[in-house]
């Protein structure tokens, strides 16, 4: 949990500026492009008194020249203090760490993972709550192909709670992933519909459904609308309850929802900055 | 009249640096590119000792992905203390404005509307004179599309100043602006050509004439050379007049006049560091 | 030697960060892409305590709405202290410095000129020999077209060394420069392979053999297995030979070679960041 109180001490900072990397260069690797993390790690360095460098977008790098990454990853190390990176291959983070001296922080690689997400994700429950243990959290939406899911899961894991995974048949985890849950003993439910699960609710974490997922553009019209986050379908929610999404949302989650007591995603993302702070602190081993 | 006061005081630094905006963050969003105008307000924070974070293009940015703009500037406001924008919808800016809590400049929205480059504009104008009031202000070129102009007669209603309009017939200022000028009592007289009015000029203020808006490419050609300005078209201005332009150039000014007394377009872009300086500082409310 | 002695100063911070830019901008204006160069001098110039700014691609800026070099550069040089230029036209560096208050450095420019990769190679050689009189230096690969030969050469010429020029017949050196060699009365050798040299080199330098620089494709395949470098191809090499390479490499170096106690290439590239540190110090004049 150093982690969290780590980040909860970087809240204070996370509109200010601290000088514990004075000096130290973030090297910002992204192999495919994702401004909000981007900015997210960037605001984050900077905040923390260090400086940026960024490959820029893959078109425009050497590598379209033909160069292997492991040369790419070897010259960013020689630059950087520190290598943040994405790409789209599973385990091009953990391959680029290995090379390098300087640490690696995986911003998102393969379809899979994405652990600062999701440490961001359960620090906004922690922070919320107070807690994590005994909440009771619900996933809707694209739960098979959707990136933050795996991730947050594995960090969900560490603690007690329930999950309820609600989305359509064709959309439901992955094999592996149901595996891990109950190889890890985590108790989790699935549901078809919302409405079965809205009312226990600690947390509801919605996820886009991408329309490429659908051989049939009137299946994905149906299925669409049944996962659409309204006013309506919050009905006999808890007062309590808080709605998570890592963002960008298109029209998954209706606007109007952006009003009510529920809504945490635009926090969640904010919050993003401090953990990472918090993180580059512990990767870097900064002491102030 | 402070701006300008300030900007002066800033111009002591324009090539050095303070710390007045250390630890503050800057967010570029520039949904319409303007290298000119972005570079310009990245100088004059990294001037003032603050940082910067750049959005990049929108096909590079989660906008591509279907985010709606008020998420985006959420966002920006999520991480930096000040977001410039630029976007080619006009109230754009308003909107943002409207969302962030963080406060946003109007670095160029719809086609009519770039305060900062009014502003700027009419401070080379204070700093070549010592003053606005009673000059004799020329536009010429194309006068209904170009950006610029709507912003500079706005700031310049402010003062006492007779105008000169000179244009094709085509080109001459949109029916809007004219009654702007006859609503604030403005003074002003149409030309045809800048013969009419050159000998009167203080400033001289030309913006370029863009071939797409002639159906006709011949009449597009005839039109450019009679509002090229050369040498020979500056023949009986005063000694003391200035040539502003807000760049990039095409061929609308002639190399030549960049070697006269009269050339201040160069000056007038590098002053667009102080003026965004002192922007800044009276938006963000630093002291130093 | 000056350079040398303040580069091996700077490497004691190429990993930490020194304040004797602080307030400085550099502005980055490469016409062409480059991101290992760019990223080196950003970082050299970030580790002196300085700060970038970046015009970005030419399709985004200003150059692309018809902006001729010589105002381009105007207005990075009312921007910034230093700037830093890469563009495919040969001279258009020493154009810019003429027009520019602000110094200029080439970053690259038209197909001969590298200086600073020329002045980071003969350092890495003097760094690992601490001398560049009496090396035996062989280039291998495309010496015609290849953009760092030509200012290598005029670097060496410096210093009594003897080159060993080992190329296809059709890839030679350009006539302009094997004159310039004899007119600095340099000792050279051509060689049609590697295996004629190779015994009595301290140095090899390896570039790239490009695709397009042959008609027949099968000819580029024959040409292209007898240049690249192979743990064979070295059988026979000193023990303290060194290989060098400017980077990206496709693969005209094995990466077996990676492995040997010749390999320099990352080293070299690690080098560029304090040589263009102290580069940016001499001509910055700044005093620590």
């Amino acid at each position: 949990m150093g982690l969290f109180q780590e980040a909860q001490e970087m809240e204070k900072h996370s509109k200010s500026s601290l000088s514990v990397m004075n000096g130290k260069i973030m090297a910002i690797a992204f192999f495919e492009p994702s401004t909000r993390t981007r900015l997210s790690f960037e605001t984050a360095m900077l905040r923390l008194g260090g400086r940026v460098i960024d490959m820029g977008s893959v078109e425009a790098s050497s590598l379209a020249k033909g160069e292997n990454l492991a040369d790419t990853i070897r010259m960013l190390d020689s630059y950087a203090d520190l290598i943040v990176m994405r790409h789209e291959l599973e385990g091009a983070a953990r391959f680029a760490a290995e090379i390098a001296d300087a640490p690696v922080i995986n911003a998102g690689d393969g379809a899979q993972n994405h652990p600062t997400q999701a440490m961001l994700d359960a620090y906004t429950m922690w922070r919320e709550f107070g807690r994590i243990d005994g909440l009771s959290i619900g996933f809707m939406g694209d739960l098979r192909y959707a990136r933050v899911i795996n991730s947050l899961v594995q960090v969900l894991s560490l603690f007690d709670v329930k999950l309820h995974l609600i989305s359509p048949p064709s959309l439901r985890p992955r094999a592996e992933l149901l595996d891990f849950m109950r190889g890890r003993g985590m108790r989790f439910e699935m549901h078809d519909q919302l409405e079965e699960a809205v009312e226990g609710l600690d947390v509801l974490y919605v996820v886009r459904i991408q329309k490429e997922r659908f051989p049939d553009p009137m299946e994905y019209e149906r299925v669409r609308g049944s996962f659409r986050l309204t006013m309506e379908s919050l009905r006999g929610a808890r007062d309590s309850l808080i709605i998570l999404h890592p963002l960008p949302r298109v029209d998954e989650v209706d606007f109007a929802v952006d009003q009510t007591r529920h809504a945490r995603y635009f926090k969640q993302a904010a919050l993003g900055v401090p953990l990472r702070m918090a993180l580059i602190k512990l990767v870097l081993g900064g002491a102030e």
